[in-house]
């Protein structure tokens, strides 16, 4: 009577609910109730006779996010964002990692106008603000950004053509325009002056010419740029060999969060980074470009290691940095293909930095190496002097030294003198403590960096050889083409054997049997092209082995359960024509 | 003759330079100079002749790293915070994740007076200030803190006992004074009232008496409590019976982050998070649990899903909640133990929140209930209203509902009508929409509402089934000791069948045959006794199944490889004594 009063429940009459009955398929769930009489089906469930816009699509993106977060664990994953990614379109994105980013195209998971009407004012006036490339690129979920389709689809090319064709496949090598054999002309300036460790990767245009780096010239690829730029990634080619790249800004860097539009109070925050330091964002762009080499790409990495340690202010450690620095850990235990850690010359590597890089993590794919005029150890030589070498030990050594200081301290020492003489040899001792103090500083300093040498830590074991920055191009070139071939013979050994008797040690000395070549460890050139030019050979003793490994697997079968065992010999036996299960018998009877 | 001018270099004397060398071992290594015809040994590295604080300090520590995160993957890791952990003590503290800290103890990577050196000033009067408790209980380094070590030790020896005692063994079920046949006396307020979700978990004391939770009386113990305070994660049992609990909180939480000591321009900052929606740091956190609890603790898992979906506006979408939701599916597509996923009543789960928890994620281990006074699907009635059901719709229901407006509706569009009189109409339909508008609006939002109903998501086949939750402990205990069982069965079958010929699907099959039972994938009670009663019955089915596997894999492994398998049958026949071999080679013969 007073509809305006509003309702207390929805309901069909039994002709109308007949409607939405489809034999035992119900459309809407009723409950019956009886009012004056009038049987009335009062809703409590709508279900539709389509699917439609409800949980059947949730049902559906969990169903693609699982698929998408397994996938990148297996292959190569890598989203275009061609036009809005909204919701589960935006976490597909993400679960696949790889990603590039049209310029204009944002990545969401609600739009602006809904997220103005939650927040009750027009806080956002487009999508771009939160999720465009200046939000995505900046934050490391696109790795790339592009400025139209075409464009992006070109990166996505190039990006492919350092991948294998199939899973387990070696990488592709492609024909190199430049020559392994040549020495790398960009050097690095001396002392800590910081420069653009891009130069090092892949050299420097400067006035009067190229200056080449390590790797290929024109070959390296940046990716994730715009996030935690005090660490540089991307791929890069070795005399045509794809190789995963992992570098250090020595620069100081800008990091600059915007302001969040829904909040008033908030103000935009710049913080300096310093070169040569891990950040929360920097460590985890590290472990996130480590996990994807490894995962889907496949690629050998080269970790150019230049790191004084972690940032340990209360900034960082709030934000989490231990969390990060703990991924590099986690993601190069799982490292699958080489990884070579070289600290470049001038670069040191300190204290924990160390540490998370150390080839113990996974000792099968990670090798060490320190340039000559590299430094490492677990403090700088400050630090250490702070604490091993103080000024008073300073002195001790002062009075060993110089003859003057020594001879003052002897005198200083001697009984019988009157106040008047202790206090002019004080005096004179302070005087030269003044004057020699500064070198002897220095000279402690000397001292304590002496140890930070690359001698050291081959010395101690620590890296596989110091290396030359100016032939590391065609050490590193070789080295590489061994080990990747080495890996791709290593892993179908181990499928050839039985599981019980695997052993990377032993096959590594298989190998050296077979090739009977001298310094095998070491010689990687002959090495390399023993295991290019005998693939055959290599091949049929596989084989051979493989035999042996049924083997054994059968042996074992046989008497972890003779009848089980039995039976299976008696089906295929079974199986054979009358003159070969003879023959067989015959065989066996002579066993 | 200027001892003040500086040094050189620091050299050794022939003799000095013997002293330093054990027949090949050299303990420094020089480069020999002549000056002025002295003999001089320029220093270029120390060695030393004990192992000292260096680089193969860092060596040793990056062995630890590997190690310790290879270790949290595979087996139970904790650590007790009960000094100062510094540098790679820090990184072990995170890397074995599971972490308990002692009031006063910090978890730091450089000593406060470092980094007052490093940046000039006296910036930091304590290493508390970096690492204590208030910096990592609050960023979930820290899972929890205890005042002493032995609250420490005691905490740990409650969180081990909720871990099998071996790696695969069942979880331990402890003797439970809470009975299982129960109803659950606690009941949240309905509508979206917020209420404290430890009370759905734990239950609530309140003056009229205990009002018990869906877990047994005291046996929950929440960890990660003071970082991203919007979800609430622990450890509860179910009848005896340890579970991993996710629950979400529905009131507003203040975040706190400090004011950057070293940045004096930086202030605190304060964000309001509001409840039931997932942020940068909640997602994380969910993660976190739901990784800590599949690693190592091998617990099943209760998510009391109630999420209205994640926050996307620009600070949460800068601040990485793309990566942190995506790590929760990644958490789940690795989890090994049956997972309940329950909207809770007056709960809801929506959109992307869905998502990330849809059992299609992992589909043998997870399985989704939802409340039947729950609500479930892509937007709140609120969003689908707005685009589906907006004003224009609504009054064409009430023109088809309404007797009132509908003769005027009609009126209005008869031909012939004067200027006024349409005019008059229009007036008196515009009156009738005020009137009504907001009732209709009301049946819009209740017949979008009537979409998201528990009913709805059985009917899409989205859950498995509603539930009440006064029976949800009753429910939940049976179902989760049945699966917990038959996982156990279930593992068993599978590494006692080939390979090529696992089924998770049909072993199940296979259980339900030799069970008998009636409504087998129901039937949770009679299911779970059975398995436990049948321990004898199934451990000799699965042994005979062991044997035919053994056949299985002869046989293929004969036909894989003919010479290799004669060879390997050779082998054990060559040691079986003479009546016995002809004993086999007669049933070979038979074949």
């Amino acid at each position: 009577k007073r509809p305006e009063a509003g309702f207390e429940y929805l309901y069909l009459t039994p002709e109308k609910k007949a409607r939405f009955e489809d034999g035992a398929l119900k459309h809407v769930i009723t409950k019956e109730m009886k009012v004056e009489g009038e049987v009335r089906h009062v809703i409590t469930t709508i279900v539709g006779s389509e699917e439609g816009l409800g949980v059947e699509c949730l049902k559906g993106s969990g169903l693609i996010a699982g698929e998408t977060a397994r996938a990148y664990e297996d292959i190569f994953t890598i989203t275009l964002v061609t036009c809005r990614s909204v919701g589960i379109g935006a976490y597909l994105v993400r679960l696949g990692q790889r990603a590039i980013q049209i310029e204009g195209q944002p990545i969401i998971l609600t739009g602006a106008p809904a997220i103005n009407k939650l927040l009750g004012r027009e806080v956002y006036t487009s999508n771009l603000q939160l999720g465009g490339t200046q939000i995505m690129y900046k934050n490391g979920v696109s790795h790339m950004t592009a400025n139209d389709d075409f464009e992006g689809v070109s990166k996505i090319v190039k990006w492919i053509s350092f991948v294998p064709d199939k899973k387990g496949n070696p990488v592709p090598i492609s024909p190199s325009a430049d020559t392994w054999d040549r020495e790398i002309a960009f050097f690095p300036p001396a002392g800590k002056a910081p420069y653009d460790v891009r130069h090092l990767i892949a050299g420097q245009d400067t006035d009067s010419g190229f200056l080449s780096g390590l790797f290929d010239k024109n070959s390296f690829e940046e990716s994730l740029g715009g996030w935690a730029r005090t660490v540089v990634v991307g791929r890069a080619r070795l005399g045509g060999i794809p190789v995963g790249v992992i570098g250090v800004e020595t620069r100081s860097v800008e990091n600059v969060s915007p302001a969040d539009p829904a909040n008033p109070d908030s103000i935009e925050q710049v913080t300096m980074e310093a070169g040569g330091v891990w950040y929360p964002n920097s460590a985890f762009k590290t472990a996130q470009a480590i996990r994807d080499f490894n995962h889907g790409e496949q690629l050998p990495l080269m970790i150019l290691a230049n790191w004084r340690g972690f940032s340990g202010g209360q900034r960082d450690m709030y934000n989490e940095v231990l969390k990060y620095g703990s991924y590099i850990v986690d993601a190069l235990v799982h490292y699958e293909q080489p990884v070579f850690v070289y600290i470049p010359p001038f670069g040191e590597l300190r204290g924990g930095s160390w540490v998370v890089v150390d080839p113990t993590i996974n000792p099968q794919m990670m090798e060490m190496y320190a340039d000559e005029e590299s430094r490492g150890g677990v403090l700088e030589p400050e630090g250490i002097v702070g604490i091993k070498y103080r000024k008073e030990r300073q002195l001790e050594t002062m009075a060993r030294l110089d003859p003057v200081y020594g001879d003052l301290k002897r005198k200083s020492q001697e009984k019988g003198m009157s106040l008047e003489q202790q206090t002019a040899i004080k005096n004179q001792m302070t005087e030269r403590e003044t004057l020699l103090l500064p070198v002897y500083l220095q000279i402690s300093l000397q001292y304590a960096d002496l140890h930070d040498r690359a001698g050291r830590m081959k010395a101690k074991d620590t890296i596989r050889m110091p290396l030359q920055w100016a032939q590391a191009r065609r050490f590193f070139y070789w080295r590489l083409r061994r080990r990747l071939n080495e890996e791709y013979v290593l892993k179908r050994m181990a499928a050839a054997q039985p599981k019980e008797l695997r052993s990377r040690g032993g096959s590594l000395k298989t190998l050296e049997a077979w090739s009977a070549l001298p310094r095998f460890g070491f010689n990687d050139q002959e090495v390399a092209v023993w295991y290019e030019e005998n693939r055959k050979t290599i091949h049929d003793k596989i084989e051979a082995m493989k035999s042996e490994a049924v083997a054994y697997d059968v042996a074992a079968l046989m008497r972890s359960n003779k009848n089980g065992g039995l039976k299976g010999v008696a089906q295929v036996l079974g199986m054979l024509p009358v003159a070969e299960k003879e023959e067989v018998l015959k065989y066996l009877r002579n066993a």
